[in-house]
């Protein structure tokens, strides 16, 4: 009950175990044609260019950035936490120049000084944010900014780490033109991949570049044959054959489960916790309008020695919870309930745990 | 029998389905110790950058071009092969100067000729080349390349996809700088790990550099202190804890066998297929001398269709052999005799079945 890995279910883990088939096997071709239209029906989009990305969600995110962004351009990028700041250094690297908007840690990007920093540069030409920011658990109105991204003719691209399957996301609705997610989260596949979707506009900017992608492994140009439907699956990376069987598993569980179903039994599951930390003492560090419910922050308790509590719930306990991460390092403690993690069984273990880590 | 991923083990396929616990919990660091000691053996190197990247083998080799080669810079790169090749288009996307040096496809790569390319660049910095091409089954004289590039003050950059586990390779002794393979080859692992290893030479380059490292995923400057044995191990991206297992499994597989042992076997399997091969009329790419045992490039017999063959050895067999790559596309088939996949039943098997496809 981390912030991810989350916990994988036995149907998953048995998955992995298939025996490996070679990555250009008719078989196994025809099992990525159904995680491609799996994914598509998680991200809620009819994106043609929907894959898995052989790589962790960092690989992803450095995938829309590269293959989108050329040196020069600028970005509005809006930080609230970690991965905010991480999305500065991919843009930088690349010789573009980011404009950030900053938003308090633990609060939502603030919609109001994103529409100013797009009127204060009007040569901006993608608008990047942070859906669910795994560091403080805050929730941002993707659907509001990426519509300010289209009214100023600029492309979005959304960080859906951690709320792909979680919470609602609808990346056709909404508009969004790149997103990136990790295998690891609200999937509870095993980490190591990252779900990967860019609009036919996004596609068309790829195809257009003036300049080359800077990374071989992360052009997504040379990877659109491998994962097209049509004509010969050109050779690109062996595709990490085992992980996708997992991933495959984990997304026709969710499909089975339907996807607003588990939006809403993340919902259910936060209440239960949220309710028993609070006869706890516990406090939220996000207000609860702005609150994940797959990822808890939450303020350590006065007297309560970090490391010692989290120490005493995985070695009593078998139960993982999070560390705080930058700025909230040694502050807070995050509450994962994601995925097959999200079940009333671990709620209710998480408190007694919880309670008596306390009281040792 | 592909030209990899090679046949997986049962012992490394249960390892892969172990439930996937967190990638900062103390169980799973003190495997990465474990992993990164096994990898240290199989490279035959005391390395203390010895590690496992999160990505498959491409990626592997674009960490080592990025991280130690700067733009303006000169690189020799040898193409004897489709993975040369790919060498050259890493450094080119970095702003790099690539001189290449060609040797005929299916052959080694020619060492004088690589001395001439030298001394006609003094002032390149790096040597690369593949020590077993994937593409063709030819083997290249790592040991001499690399003394080359020492003598001429050069970094060596090699490319040990194939040969890591199967062939002789001893990364100390040889004075290889930087070295990536990937877990899907000798190693008998599930795809989507690259082994990699830096000397110390390499690491002062990389912690010297003028220049950050375009890539913030392949930064390895980030990475070292999560791999370190000493201190905190600060997060850099979620490991791929599951695949993880499998390869600590099969890297413990190897040094229960002994590397001289693995390189020994291998060499044995191909003895037996080759002279098979022979019987049957099939004649080999590559010249006896500069053969891979693990990587058999056999020219397709007269009248066989390429395609017919391949997908009768799979649907009657469950067998599958290689198509040709790049030049030798429709040409050659590439047979494999792996890893796990490098057993006495295996041979016996692939023989009769191709002498039963061939009499189709």
């Amino acid at each position: 009950m981390g912030p991810g890995p989350s916990d994988v279910s036995p149907e998953v883990l048995a998955a992995l175990s298939r025996p490996t088939i070679g990555h250009l096997d008719p078989l196994f071709v025809g099992m990525m044609d159904e995680v491609k239209a799996l994914l598509q029906y998680a991200f809620q989009t009819k994106n043609e260019f929907t894959i898995a990305l052989s790589a962790p969600g960092s690989a992803g995110m450095e995938a829309c950035f590269v293959n989108l962004v050329e040196a020069g351009q600028k970005v509005i990028v809006c930080r609230n936490g970690v991965f905010g700041d991480r999305m500065i250094q991919n843009v930088t690297r690349i010789g573009a120049e980011a404009i950030v908007v900053d938003s308090p840690w633990g609060r939502a990007v603030e919609v109001d000084k994103v529409e100013q920093a797009l009127i204060d540069n009007p040569d901006a030409k993608f608008v990047a944010f942070v859906h669910a920011e795994t560091s403080t658990g805050a929730v941002s109105d993707a659907k509001a900014l990426c519509a300010l991204a289209q009214k100023h003719d600029c492309l979005s691209i959304v960080d859906a780490v951690t709320s792909l399957g979680g919470i609602e996301l609808k990346v056709d609705d909404w508009g969004i033109d790149a997103i990136y997610s990790g295998s690891q989260k609200c999937l509870s596949c095993v980490p190591g991949l990252s779900p990967l979707s860019f609009s036919d506009k996004a596609v068309n900017v790829i195809k257009n570049r003036k300049t080359v992608v800077q990374s071989w492994f992360l052009d997504q140009s040379l990877v659109m044959s491998y994962w097209s439907g049509e004509g010969k699956r050109s050779y690109h990376h062996t595709a990490p054959v085992n992980s996708l069987y997992g991933l495959h598993e984990s997304l026709v569980q969710l499909h089975n489960e339907g996807i607003e179903n588990s939006w809403a039994r993340h919902q259910k599951q936060h209440d239960a916790l949220a309710k028993g930390l609070e006869k706890l003492g516990i406090k939220f560090i996000v207000p609860k309008e702005e609150r994940l419910p797959q990822l808890n922050a939450i303020y350590i308790p006065d007297g309560a020695d970090d490391a010692k509590v989290r120490d005493y719930l995985l070695n009593h306990y078998n139960l993982e919870i999070g560390a705080g991460l930058g700025e909230l390092a040694g502050k807070a403690w995050r509450i994962g309930t994601m995925g097959y993690g999200a079940r009333s069984e671990n709620i209710a273990l998480c408190l007694s745990a919880l309670e008596d880590a306390l009281n040792q």
